[in-house]
């Protein structure tokens, strides 16, 4: 690929359920050339993440949706190729917002610069970067752990939830998982040092739940909502806190489907609130020292799901949505020559 | 009656959703003598509350069931007949629990001496009672009202609702009932002095709710669960608090339905959070100091719906889970000497 031609990821159709490949195209343009105070990055890591099934639709959401035929919007982590921003130099490793594309141009002021003596270059999509804060922030500001409580977290060996998991037992709480395959729960088990993990396509849910927090529910974790959600609530302990950090079971539903009985928030004087990272601004210095002294120490693991070329993206997409990623997927578009 | 003879209605059967009459029984019995540190009290006033379809129920909940073949419990106001505690002489008027029942034995340390000349003592019930702390605590508490805010209060005319709203205005925010029929709007609106109040049952809930609601709903003060909750979510703002206070919309279901979906939540980052007034009870002086002086100023008011005689409580009962009632009901069980 020359250096002068982009290659985009387009949104083509506002997918109708489960998002297709032809809900997507893929197109070649002439690399931009950044104006005054914006800088030209090639992107090497692009970040897949739930929300963006959001950002494909036109339904109420809290933030708009990307124009058809517009690049899809995602977290960059890439390489400054020119600059005409003071704060940034040709080489530099940047944080960005750039979407799907081999290049894009940013206002210097939305970038922030990486230091890759610090971390991997790419933890900034993730356990160091928004997964990782919203699972930090959720859990600590909505959830409120208590040494002793029990936690439970869905999607536990994704991105968010295999981070909240293991803050939840650095704080002293038993921690449940729920995953998606007995490959899965092993991880959780073994590497990330859940103490229990539940197969929630190979076992019934609510028994294998009031098996597994004996002395019920505290904090749920939720990433899901749907019938985890449900099965959960009838395990939940007096005054439990339930963060809603993501509904992916829904976000391909063409009409919303229905909630959970509320009953069980009644009767448990429980709490019930949705979460959004941006809300959080300032908690980022906090996350960042706590985050990068646990990685340092060996107490937070991370995985990640690496793909590779841009024009797979959409596929991988898919899957993110059907859980077939195994820890936290990013598509790499460019060699990382701090690896 | 003599004043030897108790009448007591008990739990015969446990209703299979809407409680009937005949789930019920009067029965006469001897009046039974205090014992130690006891009070023997004859009841003038019973509260009948919708939480009591709880109690007649073995589903889970935050308190025991009552045993069948057991009277029916509830709160009352009743004169003092015969006193073995020191703090109660013949003639008092306490506030009780002695349930559905012409006479009952307490223990003194849980009755409260009521002061007829600080208020009606049937308010002991009421506004001065359980139901007007859980207004305002469950709206000030959890719903952190703000000037310039709106409130929607459903059940508006009701022994909680009423309070609600009328704590609202007076915080400043805008007020929307729901209500029932035409005349409960028309006494939320020109009585207790809400912005606008809805009919549910004429209505379109989400399009009335939009118009009543220019910018948006703040808090939902719900005392039903459902559709209305349902409504609700469609049009709340960023930040939205729900105190779940109640869900009369469900108490007589025989299987718990489905709740609304919860997007909403994740999307304007609201909370629902479940309320009892139990766990309140550090704030009964400020509700007791503020709400008296409301109602001296005049700045709230309140309605009863009494109902004479034992033997009509579970016919009234029956009435108050379909919102027949109109206004707090209570039923008047012996002469209100201090009226």
């Amino acid at each position: 690929m020359s250096s002068s031609i982009n290659q985009q990821i387009l949104l083509k159709n506002r997918p109708k359920g489960e998002p297709k490949e032809s809900d997507f195209v893929l197109v070649e343009t002439t690399v931009p050339e950044p104006g005054k105070d914006e800088v030209l990055n090639r992107t090497i890591y692009l970040s897949l993440d739930p929300y963006m099934r959001g950002r494909m639709s036109d339904r109420e959401s809290y933030a708009e949706p990307v124009a058809l035929e517009n690049v899809m919007v995602g977290g960059t982590v890439s390489q400054v190729i020119k600059s005409n921003h003071p704060q940034f130099s040709v080489g530099d490793f940047v944080l960005g917002y750039d979407g799907w594309q081999a290049y894009g141009v940013s206002k210097g002021e939305t970038l922030r610069k990486l230091d890759p003596n610090q971390a991997r270059i790419s933890y900034a999509l993730s356990v160091m970067g928004m997964p990782g804060m919203t699972a930090y922030c959720a859990l600590l500001d909505i959830g409120q752990p208590q040494a002793g409580e029990t936690v439970v977290v869905s999607a536990a060996s994704g991105a968010v939830g295999s981070i909240a998991g293991q803050i939840a037992k650095i704080k002293g709480c038993r921690v449940v998982g729920i995953a998606g395959s007995d490959a899965k729960c092993d991880y959780v088990l073994k590497e990330l040092g859940f103490d229990a993990c539940i197969n929630r396509k190979t076992q019934e849910l609510s028994s294998a739940l009031k098996d597994a927090c004996p002395k019920g529910i505290d904090i749920y974790f939720d990433n899901t909502g749907g019938s985890i959600l449900e099965a959960v609530l009838h395990n939940i302990n007096l005054g439990a806190r339930i963060p809603l950090v993501g509904m992916i079971s829904q976000y391909n539903a063409e009409n919303p489907p229905s909630g959970p009985n509320l009953m069980p928030l009644l009767n448990k004087r429980a709490l019930i609130k949705g979460f959004l990272v941006g809300d959080y601004e300032h908690r980022r210095s906090e996350f960042i020292n706590d985050v990068s002294q646990w990685l340092r120490g060996g107490k937070l693991k991370y995985k990640e799901d690496v793909i590779e070329g841009l024009e797979n993206a959409p596929h991988a997409f898919i899957g993110l949505l059907e859980g077939k990623n195994f820890g936290k997927l990013i598509v790499k578009f460019a060699k990382d020559s701090t690896q």
